[in-house]
């Protein structure tokens, strides 16, 4: 399904009145408003390719509707969010789950869509059914080398599709730990993820980036193996200038400080990328800023000084990509949720007056350095992220666009009621 | 399979001498001995049917070899089990897995493997096949009345098969819960659970006990509708004499003291049941003792001291069970394991001086209770578990046998090296 | 000092084209707008005595200045808040750092300042130099009657000065627990607690409330023998109708879901008050507000949600107070910050349309129900407390002009530099 | 008060018997005896000079009796503990709590009681009565140069107290960090610290090792400057071959894999000390081993296996010292049972059997190896440590004799009853 540009426009001509009544308020506070319009209309924020169906937990699974069974159809719906919001104009594949049969056919399609491909995704945590050795205890970080070695070969094959397509990095989110004390030696097993993904990096392109990502647990329980930020970063700085930490929200141990961890790997130039979801309580992988939006904007607060100190495009930089997994809600509206939840975030944060900021930080006025970024954090911005909108062809209100057309029930029409994703 | 008797013999002999020397010196030791041994031959933990599988998480699932795959085989794992350590007798069923087809026929399974029937288990946290609503938002605590009361009478049902196995408890984890802020109204939510309960409830025979199982989180990752204990026991007060809370060590908050639960539930004559694992992190469902094992002591410690007070006879007054998922290990050994583990931590707790120990703390001698306690766990206790098993005539060490005589490859002999269990 | 009612004429006037801009604004959309301007208005949050200085940890304190030294500079601190913010009409004054020695001098400033006394909160956590028994191993649940005896003797003192003053409710704070396993047992502390808390319970004025405390560790680090709502319910329930638990933010386990135990103590009738704080990872007793403000939104959803239900008038039905520890901040400053965070978790929670929030939950709508939480939470209601102030005669900006006035300066002049309050 | 050595030889003849019977039977299980038991005489704990008085909380302090007032008594008191444990020998000094007026006289002391001087302790978290500049904001992380140099220079003065007394390390304990979002830059706060600590560092002699301490928080309350090993490895990195990252057992986050993080320094040859204390919600700075007894054992598990693989000496190679706080039990009692349990977890991690442990590795034969860890844990090694204390000349059960003897009755007749130490 491709949205007719007709039904933006007729919704954003009802729309119009309300919006430019709030939005001009708002613009009248703002200093250097349309830069921030621009950086906002040119932030986007990838969708994985498995987010697209309905996730499930190890009790079980309830299926949605109308899901994309296709890689054509994952296209169609990442090209159907980046319609409605404008922000969603990158997909990120996973393999083997996304394999691209007809490379040029997909590419094509992703044109026609104004989609372009992020990060591709290995998989190293499940077995396919052809796979000669078996993942049970890990990949990278086996014991076996014939183990480690047909993992890093999946790796350089995912490269392979990716280079196709026009990726410029390969993430490893590697699962491998241990659940139980005296399993694995960590050193060991440190030792071996290393060499791996050394394997890895000289096939690594020219102009491409590995992404590292840690996790503190599951699906293992006692130990991961590239467990939190410093190991990562470990890993990154001994294979070299073009690795770098990867920083997923819910791969945390409780409480722990994200925003100090992401100022730190901005600090030493590693950190290259960022999944965002939310979590109460492990990785729960729920909508974005669903359940802590103010950690949410103290991390883009970071960010952004971050990237300004190092003059790093903001839209282009780092990457970014929603990971979450939709178990209970339409896949689609959570996705549109999440998106509008990162960039408000994104957008309360660019309205932080760095310079008083750092005068109250280095004056140790504590109230005030509070009163700062409290302030940016209770400024309604949702008009500035719609007028972004608006600007960019989008839809000054997506998710009531996508409700009110019933276009859920249009995807259902033409894919059946109980097509599913693969990987799901 | 079931096992000779001759090879447990044959074992024994082996062993015999080792044992006896290290047995007499505890022995010298300890008074009350036989007390205590006779508890240790009395102390059966049942095995859920679900565990005799490998089970798997949300990322997917690494299959075992020589898996039961039918109820038969279920009662036959378990009859192993319980013939190499002697304290394995019971078996917990679990409704839809394992509806018993010909109910003589695996009641005289059982009974010559010389196992009894434990409290039978409801699903409504999974949808099955035939099912005319969905479980997707819950079932006993559901919005809508129909839900709830289908959900009402499938527990009816399971309740059923109990009576015809000569099971004396139905336990409910209710999954039932949230996901995100806003999804349900936590009161209507409660309540509807009550009154669900409270159908279930009229139907429970007169001499059956209601295990109300809490839960932190998972599946629901926002809010559990019984997500603790507080809430458990606010249920089981409201339906009655027969209802009761149970406890599953793994969930709970990080940090959470489980032993003082433990001793309230029992202050309170609430306290119905245990389900044994071990976590690090969240419910990760390990081998019980293998993380904590100090924490295991101290609830037994607690547990011993409760039903001492009320005079609540330590087999069979409360609810024993293993309740852990077996990913990585061989499901069978990984149950010799736990059993041991809580076997140990028993045997330490009956080894506490609980005169000395109230007369320490009467006088606010932190250090003797310490020395106590501290003493009790130091204490190796694996003499007197091998000497208990050897008077039921059980093996003196099952997990050498197992291994020795190589049963998990005569199981896959029988069965085939693919085979799976229901609900796996 | 008495703050001149023309300082905040003159900064109303300064502000005030500005303010009704936005206010008017935000008004047209509102529906209800003089309702919840009303509410605003009548919303008190008490300060406690001992928050009026400058707080620390167990490593060491850091003074600030111009702190109030007496009862009575402590009573003028609060009125310069309330004539500020309109929302700090009522102190709570601990007992024994706050003894009233001249009852009527004390009532009629506190009369002057328009300041009413809220819960008298007892101190059994320190031995006092005159204290004939020690409470280093506890006190209410201590195994010794006599010092329960001094501890519940102490608790009935306090509600006599509290009646003296025209308090209305009695906080029980109790520290009582262990820092070792083996240290206590948990169920005659639990009955000891109760049968002590019962004494105290028959000399509570009939028009009164007993707020039951509870705090899952600290200053004791391996049980606290009130350590949840759980324990805290059951005692409000044995104790009688006008026992009530009291919820502290920073009390729990990590990650607790704290607005579903609001709900559920609201469901039973059973919710007394409330101290507000916030917390990233223990009881950190940080500015309301600053690190997880949707969770105060959520909690206050609750809040009215229950009180809505039963016919709890907002202002007066339940104990509102900040429990905050300012070690790093000027008290007053933070304490504007916590009432400022406070009320805009409270005015946004009015701001939530109920009848389409449980519309969407019966309908099992996640999406809708999650915006409309959200739609709430984003938007910038400070135009309404500015409002609600200025038309209680209060500043429309506190902070602003507490800093602009250098009303601490004043408070140095006044009170020298060094001045230290009692109990800290 | 110095022990007479015939005390210590009248209470081991009483107990020789006893003893003998289990030590035979223990040491003819065990393969390498002599060795381990030469390994256990040779492994000293140091004890800080502050944990010799009773701690307090920032709810108040419940003075103990009979304590060290003077350096010289700290001195007496660690020389009694080393006296009767034999594994004590040493003392870590604290400036400035703890200046050595007369050097010549304290270094006589420490020979006579065959004490050495341990890692030195600077204090820039606590402002000092002449002190120019306040740390209230922190001090190697300050903002103002000026509070950073005065820190430094504190750290140059205590290396230089070091030297005097025979020292080869300084510890860093930075409680520098922020309470508030926005407080502080967090990297210009690293970055700070970094320049401090490469001054500190141009100052260190050139036998000595300067050991970065990390915390996950408190005293602050948001983030901490130096708050995980990553951040420590990372400065110890940068500042060169002498410094080196230390654990404290209590500064982490919930559910930590401390022994992954030590493991992991182990290998990249960076850890350099060790805290020992227990905690089961935060830093509680409890008893060593009374919570998670089996989780020191796997730290010692990883200790001993990074240290042979470099051939590092147990006993010298890394700095080892107790950091506990004794609340509520007498220090010196407390100190003798965390020297047990830390020498308990250390004997069980002697009986590990590597070779099989690394085969049941490389097989992935998570059975074998979780039995090798749990068979050396379950292992009661008392006889061990009584042996090797008997060999040591010291008692056979320090705690009995202690007690026994009324040593801090004693204590308390030279003393006086309400003596207390600095610091405290």
């Amino acid at each position: 399904m491709i949205l007719d540009k007709q039904i933006i426009e007729r919704h954003n001509n009802d729309l119009m009145g309300q919006h430019n009544k709030k939005f001009q308020l708002l613009a009248e506070e703002i200093s250097g408003l349309n830069e921030i319009l621009n950086k906002l209309q040119r932030f986007q924020i990838a969708i994985p390719s498995w987010a697209l169906g309905t996730g499930g937990t190890r009790f079980g699974r309830f299926s949605g509707r109308g899901e994309p069974a296709t890689l054509e159809q994952k296209l169609e719906d990442v090209g159907l969010l980046h319609a409605l919001n404008g922000s969603s104009g990158a997909i990120s594949l996973h393999i083997p789950w996304d394999i691209p049969r007809d490379v040029q056919h997909i590419k094509q399609l992703a044109t026609d869509l104004s989609l372009s491909f992020d990060a591709v995704n290995s998989n190293t945590f499940q077995d396919q059914p052809q796979q000669k050795y078996s993942y049970k205890y890990g990949s990278l970080h086996h014991v076996d080398p014939r183990v480690r070695q047909q993992a890093v070969e999946h790796n350089i094959e995912v490269m392979q599709y990716g280079v196709e397509l026009g990726s410029k990095a390969l993430t490893i989110w590697l699962a491998d730990g241990s659940s139980f004390p005296g399993q694995l030696n960590f050193r060991d097993s440190f030792l071996n993820t290393l060499s791996s993904m050394e394997e890895i990096y000289k096939h690594l392109p020219a102009d491409w980036k590995l992404f590292v990502e840690y996790k503190a647990f599951e699906p293992f329980f006692y130990s991961t193996t590239i467990g939190d930020w410093g190991q990562s970063l470990l890993l990154a700085n001994k294979l070299g200038p073009k690795a770098y930490t990867l920083v997923d929200l819910g791969h945390h141990l409780p409480n722990a400080n994200i925003e100090q961890i992401v100022s730190l790997l901005m600090m030493e130039g590693k950190l290259g990328g960022f999944h965002f979801n939310d979590s109460k309580y492990a990785d729960d992988d729920l909508t974005a800023g669903c359940i802590k939006p103010y950690q949410l904007f103290l991390i883009f607060n970071e960010l952004i000084d971050g990237m300004d100190l190092r003059g790093i495009d903001h839209a282009t930089g780092l990457g970014w990509m929603i990971d979450a997994s939709h178990n209970m809600k339409d896949p689609l509206l959570d996705l549109l949720q999440s998106v509008e939840a990162i960039k408000i975030a994104y957008a309360q944060a660019l309205l932080v007056d760095r310079v008083a900021l750092r005068k109250a930080q280095h004056e140790n006025d504590i109230i005030t350095a509070q009163e700062i970024l409290q302030g940016a954090f209770r400024t309604d911005v949702r008009p500035l992220l719609a007028e972004a909108r608006y600007r960019e062809g989008a839809a000054i209100n997506p998710l009531q666009l996508f409700q009110k057309e019933s276009l859920r029930e249009e995807l259902v029409r033409e894919r059946g009621e109980h097509s599913v994703g693969t990987g799901l």
